[in-house]
C-alpha cells in the first residue's frame, strides 16, 4: 500500500464520509457514516474524526480536508461563502483552518447568494461541483443535484453565476411521513411504480401550481379507485420532483442538456424524472464528484 | 326559551360543534370541542355527543343532523356521497340514519369527483356550500375554503361541477414544525407582518414551481439579511397560500369575484392574499355558513 497523502471528509448535515487518498489521487481506504453535523454537534467534532481516522490508520501529521456543514454556524468551525458571481476556483483558497489542533484540517467555504430577492446559501455542493466540472470549465452548464435541499446551478466558464435551493426530499419525507397521505403510503414496500411516478411528474410539471391538489390526489384516488400504497409514495414523490424540474427548466437549457450530479437511488428517479419530460441529461456520479472535488483542493493547498 | 326542534353537529376531523336550534332556526345552545373525529374514534362517537347534549339539556328525543368526518370510513357510519356534478339539494336527501339509537340521528353524505385525473372528496365542505349559496343559487359561483385541506369549488345553478382540494394547511403545519424552516420560525410571536405576507403571495403566485424554492429562502433571507421568525413564518404561509391562489384563479373568476367562505384567522389571511392579487372576494363567515346548511337539512327532513 502506497503512504496516504490526506484525508478528505464530505461532513453533512446528516452523513460523514472520509476517503484516505495518496498523492496520485488514488484511495486507499473510505469511511462511511450517520455522524454528520446533528450528530456531531453532541458528540464533538474532533472525537468524531479522530476515530474515524484511527479506524484507517491515518498518521498522526496526515492533513485533513472538509467539505460541508461542519463548515456551517452550528457546524466544527465556521467558513464563510464565496459570494455569487463565484469562480470554482475561489473555493480552495478560502479553506479554513481549525485552530488548536494538532494537524492540519482545514474546512472550505460554501458559497452564497446575497441578492435580496434570491438569497441562497450552499455548503458541500460547491465541492462536488469542483470535482464534476473542474477548474476552468468553458462553456455553460445548466446543474441538478437532486437531494433534502436539491440545487439547481447555472455554471458559466467556471464561475457560479447563479442558484437555487429547493426543499424537494425534504418535503417528500414529511408529506409522505407527517400528513394525511401517510394514510396512503403507510405500508408500501421497495416495488417501483414507474408508470405512476412518471405520470405524476407530468401532471406537475405541466400544472405547478396544482402541486398541493396532485399530492392529495395520492389519497383520493386510493379512497375512490384503490391503488397501492407503493403508487401512492411514487405519486408524492413524482409531484414533488416535477414542480422542481418545472421551475429549474424554466430558463434556458444548454444544448448537451442538464448535468445530473446524483448517486444512488435519486439518481435513479430524476433519471426517470427527466426521460418522462424527454430532456437530455450528462449524469456524474456525486459520490465521486465530492470526491474529486476534495482532491483537487488538497493537492493546489498541500502538493503545490 | 323556547323548545328545541333539533341539534346542528359539524363533526370534524379534529373539532366538534354543536347548536341546539329551535324550529325558527334561532340558536338557542352552542358547544364547542376539540373531540373531532380522530378523538372520537377512541372514546366512542355515541358517548362524545351524548355527553354535549346532555350538557345542553336536550330532550331524549330530540333529532340529531351531523355533517363531517363522522360520516367517513374511518367515522361513525360511513354515509358514502354525492357524486359530481352533484346538485347541493341531492345532499339532504342522502342524509345516513344511525342503526341502533334510541333518537333519529342521521349524517349528511360528503361529495366525491369519480374522475381518473382529478379524483377529490369532500365532507362537510358540501354543507357549508349549502348555507352560503342556498338550494338553488342562480348563475355561477368560484368558491374559495380555506382550511387544513383547502377546497376550491365551481358552482353552477345549485350544481357542484368541480372541485379541487389543496393541502395548503397541512404543508403550513409540517413545514413550519418539521423542516429546516422551524429554525427559521422558531420563537415567532403573533406579531403580524403584513408585507411580508403580502410579498411573498405575489411570488408565489407569478412563480409557482419555484414554492419549494421560495419556501427554502425563509431561511436563507434570515441566514444572509437577518430578519424575524414572524417574518418566516409569514413567507412561509404567503408561500403556501399564493401557490394555492394561482391554481384556484387558473380557470374563468366570475364578475362578482371569489366566495370565500372562511372564518377567524384564516378568512383575514386569505382576504390579505387576494388583497394582494386585486381580486375582488365575497367574504362568508364559514361557521354560520355551516349551520345555516345544516338547518336547511333538518328544517328538510323534519319540518316538511
Amino acid at each position: 500500500m502506497t503512504e496516504p497523502a490526506y484525508a478528505a471528509v464530505d461532513w453533512g448535515t446528516s452523513s460523514f464520509r472520509l476517503w484516505l487518498i495518496d498523492r496520485a489521487g488514488q484511495v486507499l481506504a473510505e469511511r462511511r457514516s450517520g455522524e454528520g453535523m446533528l450528530a456531531a454537534a453532541k458528540t464533538g467534532f474532533p472525537a468524531v474524526l479522530q476515530s474515524h481516522l484511527a479506524a484507517v490508520e491515518a498518521p498522526d501529521h496526515l492533513p485533513v480536508l472538509v467539505c460541508g456543514m461542519a463548515g456551517a454556524k452550528t457546524g466544527w468551525v465556521e467558513t464563510g461563502y464565496v459570494d455569487t458571481p463565484a469562480p470554482l476556483a475561489a473555493i480552495l483558497k478560502q479553506a479554513a483552518l481549525v485552530p488548536g489542533e494538532l494537524r492540519d484540517i482545514r474546512i472550505l467555504p460554501g458559497i452564497a447568494q446575497r441578492d435580496a430577492n434570491t438569497p441562497d446559501v450552499m455548503r458541500g455542493e460547491e465541492t462536488q461541483l469542483l470535482g464534476a466540472l473542474g477548474l476552468d470549465a468553458a462553456g455553460e452548464a445548466l446543474v441538478c443535484m437532486p437531494g433534502t435541499h436539491s440545487k439547481w446551478v447555472r455554471v458559466k466558464g467556471g464561475i457560479v453565476e447563479h442558484f437555487s435551493t429547493f426543499m424537494t426530499g425534504e418535503l417528500f419525507s414529511v408529506v409522505s411521513r407527517e400528513t394525511i397521505l401517510s394514510l396512503a403510503v403507510v405500508g408500501a414496500d421497495d416495488a417501483e411504480d414507474v408508470a405512476s411516478f412518471k405520470a405524476a411528474v407530468v401532471a406537475a410539471f405541466k400544472a405547478p401550481a396544482f402541486a398541493a391538489n396532485l399530492l392529495f390526489t395520492a389519497r383520493s384516488r386510493q379512497l375512490l379507485f384503490g391503488g397501492t400504497p407503493a403508487a401512492a409514495r411514487e405519486t408524492v414523490s413524482g409531484t414533488l420532483i416535477g414542480v422542481e424540474l418545472a421551475a429549474g427548466l424554466s430558463g434556458a437549457v444548454p444544448k448537451a442538456g442538464v448535468t445530473l450530479i446524483a448517486s444512488g437511488r435519486l439518481a435513479t428517479l430524476y433519471r426517470l424524472a427527466f426521460e418522462a419530460l424527454a430532456v437530455t441529461v450528462q449524469p456524474i456520479d456525486a459520490d465521486e464528484a465530492v470526491r474529486r472535488g476534495l482532491s483537487m483542493a488538497a493537492a493546489a493547498i498541500w502538493m503545490k
